[in-house]
């Protein structure tokens, strides 16, 4: 946490103890000066809803509108429910608009409706435009408060301009030039701003290569943009190339983390944005059907064993060796899966390089094939002295790292190009393939051999 | 992409074309211009050595070092070894310290020492100082160029150290306060300077709250210290809490995806930093020790298998419905692990909740498994008419999932309290788990039962 002398974290157990304690003073103490975030944390940690709410409303309104903007889903969805509604208006106009619209964006239409009924003009217009896109596009994380001057205006009139609107543009690192239709331009980084004489024109200091994005652009696309070409803010335009918002990079933070959970869960088939401190039914059915269509794959496993019901009554230990080979399987589909995931998601690989993904896999596949394999085949030989069990087993693990390989880079790319998210629906195919292979493999070679 | 009219990505074909083509007028039309992120990526597309040397060379020197900075490894390498010493001393000078250490750390010692000994005395003395920190610490991500004035400076004089130090200070976003120990007493956004009347002293504009890192602290943490704090710039400073350093918000986006995927890549189990774009070698050293790990445990589910030997010989169709619950079982406790592996690592979970965890997931699980237990047995029941059998697999599933609930969370929560990384080695325990406990609990059941 911070170096001692600079940011102090809040107490928490001090302030547990200062609200059971019911004294104001030693509460105000603590709230003073504590930063949002941490008070945001300490509010999540809180069991007691009367202690909730009593913290809560003991902060001032600027504080409590960020406090809000913090805290987690559950602990909002609590004081969303327990505010009056004239509280809730107050920190509407004090949030950013694309804060305030994550926040409304969540209550039922009819309490929305009455909220920014009760908000000025100008909060209420923007909130509502910014509510009309979807929530995963740069319209959905942008705000409408964005800095943007005219061609030819000095750069005292910037920081005059920058003065003026102070209260909106608190958290500004770029100032973006317009045209007279209101196209950007250019960019002025504050440092620019700072180096840049005061009758100097911001058309002579700005730079004039910017990357924007438009409303509808995918967030994980604008990631990418912030990513590559490292940006502190983004202008938003809309599709005739207007300047309607910007997104700023601790949006983007939150973005990239969100992405990556969705993905790392969804390969894991848990379904949507069911975490840890949701409810257990939430739970259930975030997992549920993914666990059912695993039934039905299992079954298909299942009956593919059974094609062979013949030969496991006459070695009974095929039945144990064949769940090696299945398991070793699915694991270095995984491992190829995950991989290939990744690497579309962060944009390192095109479906175009798919040959190039698919011979790399496959000679890294029979290479652990080869190795595994053999070693296999020496325990198996040893312990039973068969030497057809062996070379089966051999075999069959070999070509299931080779199925492996296959469907652990086909399946993601073929997905991609089916404009399907790889990271929700690869894992199925690629265990269920590795699954009935294996078996089919190893117990249609024993039969054979036998 | 970006917006018409506004930043243009390299034409990647039309560069090829003129690498092709010979012409260096052409080229150079291409290359004027073009952001450096677009031409390291244009670089990365490259196959032939030649022009992409021929590209490199005709770079000046300030792209080139972005360029070098934003290649992907193996271009990086390729360049780093066909590069003279005197062209890659330029590019070093050029840099910003931290990009220069990453460069210079994957040379060997010899080459590292030649070429530092050829910059000037500043760079060599900070670039030598990053390379004593660990990688994944707050030391071995930041830049040793931080803009720190102090207490009594006015806006005027913060103004002229940042004309004066422009070339360094390229990056700014912040600028901090010290104290005559030089330690960090205060942040100034650059709004709040840009704001600021010419004789205002930074002490009076300055936020006194500055949420700093030591250089010791481990990059997961900085990380999560940006996100909660929407920071642009993080001060770092040394065990006297002296500022030594400072981490820009670019740098921490790169280090959440990093981050994100190596725990991704290590639940499923591909080790080290082998990404897409490494050769076959790799990917198999990176896989290999891991399939080795399964491949060990599978024989002990195998071994499970083979204690009912005689029951899979007088029922075989056990053999075919044991898979059905090993399976369900190991997607259970991944579903379940990779939930908690990701809340531990976002911070969204401590170990102090496991409890809770413990039994928000058996809840899950038991529910899970009544209603899929049922469907099996009523399937199980269609198709054999055996009472027993549907039985056996109704309970042998539910136990499994509730095993898999207990595994799913206490084994990442206990490595985690072992200072071990959850994402790197919970996979193999808890699916180890699943399928051992899955094989005995239905072949023991119905072993018991007939």
């Amino acid at each position: 946490m911070g170096t001692a002398g600079e940011h102090e974290p809040l107490q928490r157990a001090a302030l547990t103890e200062a609200l059971a304690s019911g004294s104001d003073e030693a509460l105000e103490r603590l709230l003073s000066g504590a930063h949002p975030a941490d008070l945001a944390e300490a509010l999540d940690h809180l069991d007691d809803p009367g202690a909730r709410l009593r913290l809560f409303t003991m902060l001032d309104a600027t504080v409590a509108s960020r406090v809000l903007r913090d805290a987690s889903e559950s602990a909002r969805t609590f004081l969303l429910g327990a505010l009056p509604d004239a509280r809730l208006t107050a920190v509407l106009e004090l949030l950013d608009t694309d804060d305030a619209a994550d926040l409304v964006g969540g209550l039922s239409e009819e309490r929305r409706g009455r909220l920014l009924q009760r908000t000025d003009a100008e909060t209420r217009r923007e909130v509502a435009e910014l509510l009309t896109y979807a929530a995963d596009t740069a319209g959905g994380i942008m705000k409408a408060e964005v800095p943007a001057v005219p061609l030819r205006t000095t750069a005292r009139d910037v920081v005059e301009y920058l003065r003026r609107n102070a209260e909106k543009l608190h958290d500004v690192w770029d100032v973006f030039v317009v045209d007279g239709s209101h196209r950007v331009v250019g960019r002025v980084p504050l440092r620019r701003l700072v180096l840049a004489e005061d009758d100097q024109r911001v058309e002579e200091v700005m730079d004039p290569d910017v990357v924007a994005v438009r409303t509808d652009t995918d967030q994980e696309e604008v990631a990418h943009l912030f990513e590559k070409y490292d940006l502190a803010t983004a202008p938003v335009t809309d599709s005739d190339g207007r300047l309607v918002g910007c997104i700023t990079v601790d949006d983007v933070v939150d973005v990239i983390e969100e992405e990556a959970t969705e993905d790392m869960l969804a390969l894991a088939g848990v379904s949507g944005p069911a975490g840890e401190t949701d409810g257990a039914l939430r739970g259930v059915w975030s997992r549920l059907p993914w666990l059912a269509l695993n039934l039905l794959t299992a079954a298909a496993s299942a009956a593919t064993v059974m094609l062979f019901e013949g030969t496991i009554q006459v070695v009974a230990i095929a039945a144990a060796l064949m769940t090696i080979v299945a398991s070793q399987g699915g694991n270095a589909g995984v491992q190829t899966m995950t991989l290939v995931v990744r690497g579309l998601a962060l944009g390192e690989l095109e479906p175009g390089q798919l040959w190039r993904v698919v011979r790399r896999e496959l000679t890294i596949a029979a290479a652990n094939g080869f190795v595994l394999g053999l070693i296999c085949a020496l325990v198996v030989f040893a312990w039973r002295h068969d030497a057809k069990l062996s070379g089966v087993i051999a075999a069959a693990l070999l070509a299931n790292y080779l199925v492996a390989a296959l469907l652990g880079s086909l399946v993601p790319i073929a997905l991609k190009l089916l404009r399907v998210d790889p990271a929700v629906s690869s894992s199925v195919f690629v265990t269920a393939g590795t699954d009935v292979a294996g078996f089919f493999i190893f117990l249609g070679l024993l039969t054979w051999v036998l």
